[in-house]
């Protein structure tokens, strides 16, 4: 292990996500926020400072090529370091006065949950909220280079399982293929972005609102400068737009590349986005046949109440137009088995994913077979490739940490005080990255009440999740520490 | 498939439950209760006819030996009928005069899960309740010999593990083994009962409350004559004996009988009995702790409870001596958690059993240190043997099917309007066999509430979760009915 390899990349993308400060400082200006606006600056300038002086006493390093072991230990750094920093223009203005919260706000924003502390959020400067959305925008801009070209390097992830058939990337491929495939994605990223917002502001959002929601939607963050979320503008033409990208936000990125550049032919042959749409039409049919069965909304109203919800759960974003806790309780388990699930492998989208899950429900398949031929061979097929055997161990391995994760993580919700209900789901929002939950942290309810630390220990479980388990709990095994 | 291959043992099974209701008409004789002790009478005379008519008309028929695919069959069947049969004495006694209900508590009595429909235990007639403990002892008796002899030969099961360096059972060499392994294992199944039966009486229960008890205790079910369950007695002796005996039926019986023939040298290097009495000591500590810091109870009585609830809830027993829901959120979630574990293989418990979760773990830690070494091979010992690839997945399959049932039921009880956390932990509770939950079904609460339609698919998924999911899935599978 050698933290010289490390340190470059990691002061290089503090100092970016500094520089980026730059942007919530206009808009104080704009604003007239002095206050807001100059803890953006005094941050940005001493951490781009701190960085220079790094970079300037590293200039002589020798910089190997980074190792596996490293890289693990970068990418758990870099989350874990851009929070920290990111947490500062909260705490040190004071519209966030408490660090662990301030923390917790940040590493919400980063890893895309969404899950906040905060009780008012309207009451907050514009350049606090813009910075709260931009923390979405970037984490997600880094989860789409981390599950589409990092993580699956690495061993990590569900991705390298649509790449069975392709020869095996070698380390020394990495960095090229990385800028290139960067580049790329981040193109897309940013142009669903601006078209989204672009929507909005025509739907009647204002401007800054409509970058604010836009940033959260590719990210499948959830954060929303309105109390009442999405649900505060009380129009159907924004919330269809926001259905719209949400779905496009827990997609393949790489699927959209194929799309943008042509190759539509076998997209809807992709089993994982078939079981992806699947899922978003049974749950909304089912969800809007209970509300409007029980007369909560019109016909209307109620397929797009239930679209809505369904949608922003599945994709792990969180935004809110109803309290689905109101709901009856049908609705109600289906939002919470949403929790279960994540969207697509490669996409912004949180939790378990639902290539791994359509995986083991074809191992199932095939067990429950072999029972009646124990002497046949079984083979499982995704998309026509073989899935290999160590990607089934792969996927039963994280599957099971996942749960450890979900389940520890209650445990500590429950250590503190909390009921069951809002222990286990508190865990299955922060470590999938969703946002609300169910007890006292429904959609219209927040995190506030939580011990503070407690509060660490949630920001530690929604880091956990976002960089999908394994890369973080490598790194507290004893064969990583060992020469 | 010849269904005149099951039909004979089948017959035999129904005959021999039948022939079992003699006991509870003798105990309506005794405390005189003539009407349900002739319910009884007449349930018995008339299966009994039925079968030997049957047993007539089929005495010529050519048996084959039976296949595979009859014995999935025949052993789901075997629950479905004796459940059916067993209904009957307290629906046409008028003792449970809905019939849905009286499958219910039948159902629930052979697959040793414990809920009750029951709103008011104590007004049953004596007979009534022995029937009830009886359906518990029978179907454990059933459980013994299913889970360590026949299931481990149909490829369902955790066992099979254990014995993994063993040459593989051939077909041929079923029925001597199971017959011998049966006749020992009821041996030992029979003389726990007595054992504790006596122990109780010496504690001062009365001798018809000690059976009863001890019936429920060995097949970890939970049924209890007092409403009250074992907190009835309120007597620390009584608990202790019953916390023994719960430890006891949580283990494997292939073990007792290692224990009793005397090779106890290897005993306590098994990993699934270690692991299990370390989750009970652990258990334990924590839930005594959080009560007697909580100053719910004396030192003694914190230990005692917290030992108690959490011995019955892991060995899926379901006794209470306390309502676990006025606790504190911790010592809750920790009853919650123990919900998705079950103890031994080859026990009378249900749940996922202790032995899957420990060989994922290892396999979780396994692939941990894959990512770090990728062309290394990695093998997983459990006590000193390797576990087969297939076996692996065999276990990954179980869990995904397991909890698969688990939400599956949980939507259908939320389809009938029960609030999530009731819904998610009566569907933990059924398809682990373990009797109560939380929200409306806490230990001293019941199943009455549920909607008729809703009480068919608990049934299913107590049966299902009891025949380990495996057995009753397979049916459905269109390569089971493909010639």
């Amino acid at each position: 292990m050698n933290f010289r390899n490390i340190l470059k990349p990691l002061v290089l993308i503090v100092a970016f996500v500094a520089l980026a400060m730059a942007l919530p400082a206009l808009i104080g200006l704009v604003y007239n926020e002095p206050e807001a606006s100059s803890a953006f600056a005094a941050v940005m300038a001493s951490v781009l400072a701190l960085c220079s002086v790094v970079f300037y006493f590293s200039r002589r390093w020798q910089i190997q090529r980074i190792s596996v072991k490293e890289s693990f230990i970068l990418v758990v750094l870099c989350w874990v370091m851009i929070s920290f920093v990111g947490a500062l223009p909260f705490y040190i203005s004071g519209v966030i006065p408490n660090f662990s919260e301030a923390l917790f706000e940040t590493v919400s924003g980063f890893s895309t949950t969404g899950a906040t502390i905060l009780t008012d959020i309207e009451v907050l400067p514009k350049s606090m909220l813009f910075w709260r959305s931009l923390t979405h925008w970037l984490g997600g801009m880094g989860i789409v280079v981390l599950a589409v070209a990092i993580l699956p390097l690495l061993g990590v992830g569900g991705l390298q399982l649509l790449k069975a058939e392709a020869p095996g990337p070698t380390v020394d491929k990495i960095s090229p293929r990385i800028s290139e495939t960067a580049k790329t994605l981040w193109g897309i990223y940013v142009g669903m972005t601006v078209v989204e917002a672009m929507l909005l502001n025509l739907a009647g959002m204002p401007y800054f609102d409509a970058f604010n929601h836009a940033f959260s939607t590719v990210a499948t963050g959830g954060f929303s400068p309105k109390n009442a979320s999405v649900g505060a503008y009380n129009s159907a033409f924004i919330e269809w737009i926001v259905i719209v990208f949400m779905i496009l936000a827990g997609m393949s990125f790489t699927m959209h590349y194929k799309i943008i550049t042509g190759r539509t032919k076998r997209i809807f042959k992709n089993t994982e986005l078939k079981v992806y749409l699947a899922i978003i039409v049974i749950g909304t049919i089912t969800v809007a046949h209970s509300l409007f069965y029980h007369k909560l909304y019109s016909l209307h109203g109620s397929i797009r109440q239930a679209m809505f919800q369904v949608v922003s759960i599945l994709t792990t974003t969180g935004f809110a137009t109803a309290d689905y806790k109101q709901w009856p309780p049908f609705a109600q388990y289906i939002i919470f088995l949403l929790m279960f699930a994540g969207a697509c492998s490669g996409s912004t989208s949180g939790g378990v994913k639902l290539i791994r899950i359509v995986t083991l429900m074809k191992l199932a398949i095939n067990e429950l077979k072999y029972l009646l031929h124990p002497k046949a061979i079984m083979t499982i097929f995704i998309d026509g490739n073989v899935v290999k055997k160590d990607m089934i161990y792969s996927i039963s391995a994280f599957v099971f940490l996942y749960a450890a994760s979900v389940l520890t993580t209650a445990l500590l919700c429950a250590a503190s005080g909390v009921g069951v209900l809002t222990s286990f789901t508190a865990a299955l929002s922060t470590v999938g990255n969703i946002g609300p939950g169910f007890g006292r942290i429904g959609p219209v309810e927040n995190y506030h009440f939580f011990k503070d630390w407690v509060k660490w220990f949630l920001s530690a479980a929604m880091i956990m999740g976002r960089l999908e388990v394994f890369t973080v709990m490598v790194i507290f095994t004893r064969a990583f520490w060992k020469k």
